[in-house]
C-alpha cells in the first residue's frame, strides 16, 4: 500500500485531491474499485470519469474530473507501469541454492542468488548477486549471468554464453544453440561447427520458447535494453543494437545487423546478409530482403514504405476487375483501330 | 480386444456381417490385416474394399461390399476416432509422486495423480484427482491444474495460472509467461508489469512449444473445447471462445478476442485490439488487421472474403503482362487522339 | 593443433608454402591473427589477403598471395568446416549416468553413454554407444536412440518415436507429440487418438524448439542427413526424403510428402496431404497449396515459379497507379468512342 502522495513523488507527478488516500492496487478505468488507482491514456475513454470507482486516476495535464483524485503526469502509460511495478511486483523470495538443483562444484555462484529444483549448472558458471534461476534452468559450461536476472523456468544456455545485468529470460527460451550452417559435400551436407557464441548485454527481455543461435565464429549479440517477444528465431551472427523490439514469431536470418530503436512486427521475417538502418519500423508479416537506411516505416514482402504497401494491399483486391477492364479496353481500341482505318 | 458388435454399440452403428469378429487393431485401408478394422470417409477410396484384408470396415448407410463386414453408421470419421480410443488409449498408468519429483509441502495433490520425476510442483499448487504430470513439468507458486489432465513433459504453468479438468498439454507449452508490454521512456522502454494470468477452460488442448502469456491486468483466457496446434503464440489478454480451432505457427496479438466455433489457419497473424466474430475461419498465412463480423471465410494480408483472395491471388502473376498491356494500350490511345484530332 | 600439411591431408588440399607452420584455430580472414587459418570463399575479399595476419588461408585453386602460406582445394568453404571441426570440436566428456539423472531399471543403456542431471528415461528405453544426453532430456518409453547422438538440453522424445545413428538434437526439441487431429461431434471436437511413431533418419540434425508430431497410424518420418532449423512444425503423418534442408519458422502440415535434396526458406508453409518433388527450391515465406513436379524454385502464396514470382511482386507497388491509369484510359477510349461515333 502506498498513499497517492508518495506515488506522486514516485512518478513525479501532482495530487490533486486526496494526497493521503490509501492505494493497494491498480486496476482498468472500469473494473477498478475504492483503494484502487486506475489510468487514462486515450481522450476516448474520459466519459468514464464521472462512473469510475477508483480512489484516483492517472491523467495528463488538464483533465478535469470533479470528485475524482488526480494524479497528474505527463505520460500516464509510463506512470501506470511505474506504479504497478511498486504496488504489485516483489523481488523474488530469496531461496539460496535449493534441494533437487544440480550444481557442479566448479560454478561461482555469488551471494544472494536463488537456483530452485530441476535447474542444472555446469563447470565454470558463474552467476551474480540476486538473480533468481526458476526450476529447470539449464546452463552449460562457462555460461556467464549477471547480477538481479530473473532467468524463468526451462530456459536453456548453451556453452560459453554471456548474459549481462537485470537481464529477464521467459519459460523455455535457448540461448546458443549451433547456428545452421553446412557446407554441401557432393549430395549431402557437411555441419560447420558453431564455436562462437552469444552475448546479451544489460536489460534484454527474452520471450518464452525463443530461440537465439550461436555465431559461427566470433558473436551473436543483442543490445542494451532490447525487448525479443516469444517464438523468435534469431540466427548465428546476427547483431541486433539498443533498445530494439522485436515482436513475436519475427524470423532474423545469419549475419544481418538490426539497428537501434527499430521495431519489427510480428511475424516478420529478415533475409540474412543484410544491415537494416537506426529506427526502422517493419509492418507484421513483412518479409525484409534488402538493406534499409534507417529512419523508415516499411511493410509487404519485398518490404516497401509502408505507405505505398497500404495503397497497394488495398488495390489486391480490385486485381480480377482491372484484368477485365484491360481485355475491355483492348477490345475496345481495336474497335476504335478498325474504324479508323476504315475512316 | 473388443467384438464387431462391442464396438458398434460404442458408436452407435449397426454391424453388416459377423458381429463376432474379434477386432484388435485399427489400421489404415490400404495395410490393414486380419483382426483389424479400418475405415471409408472418402468415396474415392471404394474399390479398396474388394482388396482390403481388414475384418470390417466403417462405412456410411449405403456402401456394399460383400465378403467384408461392416460397421455402418453416419460419420466414420468420428467412429474411427472413438474405435481408435477404445482398443489403442489406455489411461496412463498411476504411479504416484515418483522418486525426483520436487513437490511444495504447501501443495494440494488430490488422490490418484502421478508426478514424474523432474517435476517441480510450487507452493500452494492444486492438482485435481486423475491428472498426469510427465517429466519435467514445473509449476509456479498458486496454479490450479483440474482433475483427468494430461500434462506432458516440459510443460511450464506460471504463476497463478488455472487449468480446467480434462486439459491437455502437449510438452514443453509454456502457460503464463510475462504479456509482452513497455512504455516508452525516453529512448528506452519501461516494463510493465503483466500481473494478470491465463486461464484454460475445460477439454481445452495446447500444442508442443505453444505460449500463451498472462494479461496485463486480468485474464488471459482460452474457452471450453478449443484446440490449439504447436508453436502457437497466444499473447496478454487474448479471449478465445469456445471450441475454436488454432492451427500451427499461428500468432494472436494482445487483447483480442476470437469467438466460438473459428478455425485460423496456420501461421496466420491476428492484429491486437481487434474482435473475430463467431465461426469465422481464417487462410493459412493470413493476416487479420480489423473487426471480422464472424461467419466468413476470409483469406490474405489484409484478410478479404476468400473467394475475392482467390481470384486475385491467381490474377497476381499476370501483373508485369498487365503492365506491359496498359503499356502498349496508352500508346494506342495517343495515336488514335493524334488521329483523330488530324481529321 | 596441426600442422598447415597435416589440414592439407585431411581435407584433400595442397600447401604452397610453409607446411610446417602450426595452425591453432580458425578465424574470420580480418581477425586472424598468427597461429590461426582462416578461409577465402568469395572473390571481393580478395584484397584481404595482402593485410591478413593469419598464418594460412584456405583458397581455391589460381589464387595467388605472396607471403601468405596458402591451403589450396577445390572448395574451401567445405575444408574450413572440416578444418574447424578438426581443431574445434572435442567429442564430449564421457560421464557415465550422472546423479540427478532417473533411468528406468528397464532401459537399455550401452557403454560409452552419458546422461546427465535432469535427465528422466523411461521404461524399455535404448540408448546406443557413445550417445551424450545433455541435462534436462526428457525420453518416455520405449524410445530408441542410435550411437553417437548428440541431444540437447530440455529435448522432450515421446513414446514409441525412434532416432537413428549421428542424429543431433539441438535444445529444447520436441519429438513425437500429439498430431493436430480432431473429428467435429456436433459442435465440439473428439480427439483422435495418435497412435503412431516419429523415426528420425541417421545423420539428421533437428532445430532448438522444434516440433515433430507423431502419426496418427503408421510414422512421421525424416529422411537420412535431412537438416531441420529452429522453431519448425512438421505435423503428423509427413514424409522428408534425403538431404533436404527446412529452414527456420518452416511449417509443413499433415500427410505431406517433400522429397530428396530440397529446401524449404524460412517460414514457408506447406498445405497438408500434398507432394512436393526432388530437388524443390521454395523462396522464404512462401506458401505451397499443391503439388510440385520437383526441380523447380519457387516462391509466393500461392507459390508460382520464382522469377514470375519476382517480376510479380516488383509490380506490386505500381498497383495504385495502374488503376488509375485504367481509369484515364477508360475515360480517354469513351471519349474516342463518342468522336467517331460523331464522325
Amino acid at each position: 500500500m502506498k498513499t497517492l502522495k508518495e506515488l506522486a513523488d514516485l512518478i513525479g507527478g501532482t495530487v490533486v485531491g486526496d494526497g493521503d488516500a490509501e492505494i493497494h492496487r491498480v486496476a482498468g478505468i472500469d473494473s477498478a474499485k475504492p483503494g484502487e488507482i486506475t489510468f487514462l491514456a486515450n481522450p476516448k475513454y474520459l466519459p468514464l470519469l464521472k462512473t469510475t470507482q477508483a480512489s484516483a486516476v492517472m491523467v495528463t495535464p488538464g483533465v478535469e474530473a470533479p470528485g475524482v483524485s488526480l494524479l497528474v503526469c505527463p505520460n500516464p502509460y509510463l506512470a501506470f507501469a511505474k506504479v504497478l511495478t511498486a504496488l504489485h511486483v516483489a523481488k523474488p523470495e530469496y531461496r539460496g541454492i535449493m534441494e533437487g538443483a544440480y550444481v557442479d562444484p566448479e560454478a561461482k555462484i555469488a551471494d544472494g542468488v536463488t537456483i530452485h529444483p530441476g535447474c542444472v549448472i555446469g563447470k565454470n558458471v558463474s552467476v551474480g548477486s540476486g538473480t533468481t534461476l526458476y526450476p529447470g534452468v539449464l546452463l552449460y559450461d562457462n555460461v556467464t549471468v549477471g547480477e538481479d536476472c530473473l532467468i524463468h523456468a526451462g530456459t536453456v544456455v548453451r556453452e560459453g554464453c554471456r548474459l549481462g545485468n537485470r537481464v529477464i529470460v521467459q519459460p523455455k527460451a535457448v540461448i546458443g544453440s549451433d547456428g545452421f550452417g553446412f557446407a554441401p559435400d557432393g549430395s549431402s551436407y557437411f555441419k560447420i561447427p558453431q564455436v562462437g557464441i552469444v552475448v546479451i548485454e544489460d536489460d534484454v527481455e527474452i520471450g518464452a520458447n525463443s530461440c537465439l543461435d550461436r555465431a559461427a565464429l566470433g558473436e551473436t549479440r543483442i543490445g542494451r535494453g532490447t525487448k525479443i517477444d516469444n517464438l523468435v528465431q534469431i540466427a548465428h551472427n546476427v547483431k541486433i543494437g539498443a533498445d530494439s523490439i522485436i515482436v513475436s514469431q519475427v524470423g532474423i536470418a545469419g549475419s544481418t545487423e538490426i539497428g537501434k530503436h527499430c521495431t519489427l512486427g510480428g511475424q516478420v521475417g529478415v533475409a540474412g546478409h543484410i544491415k537494416v538502418g537506426d529506427n526502422t519500423m517493419v509492418g507484421a508479416q513483412s518479409g525484409v530482403t534488402g538493406n534499409m537506411p534507417g529512419g523508415e516505416v516499411i511493410s509487404g514482402t519485398p518490404a516497401i514504405p509502408h505507405r505505398d504497401w497500404l495503397k497497394a494491399a488495398t488495390s489486391f483486391s480490385k486485381l480480377p476487375e482491372m484484368r477485365k477492364e484491360i481485355k475491355k479496353l483492348k477490345k475496345q481500341v481495336e474497335e476504335l483501330q478498325e474504324l479508323t482505318k476504315e475512316g
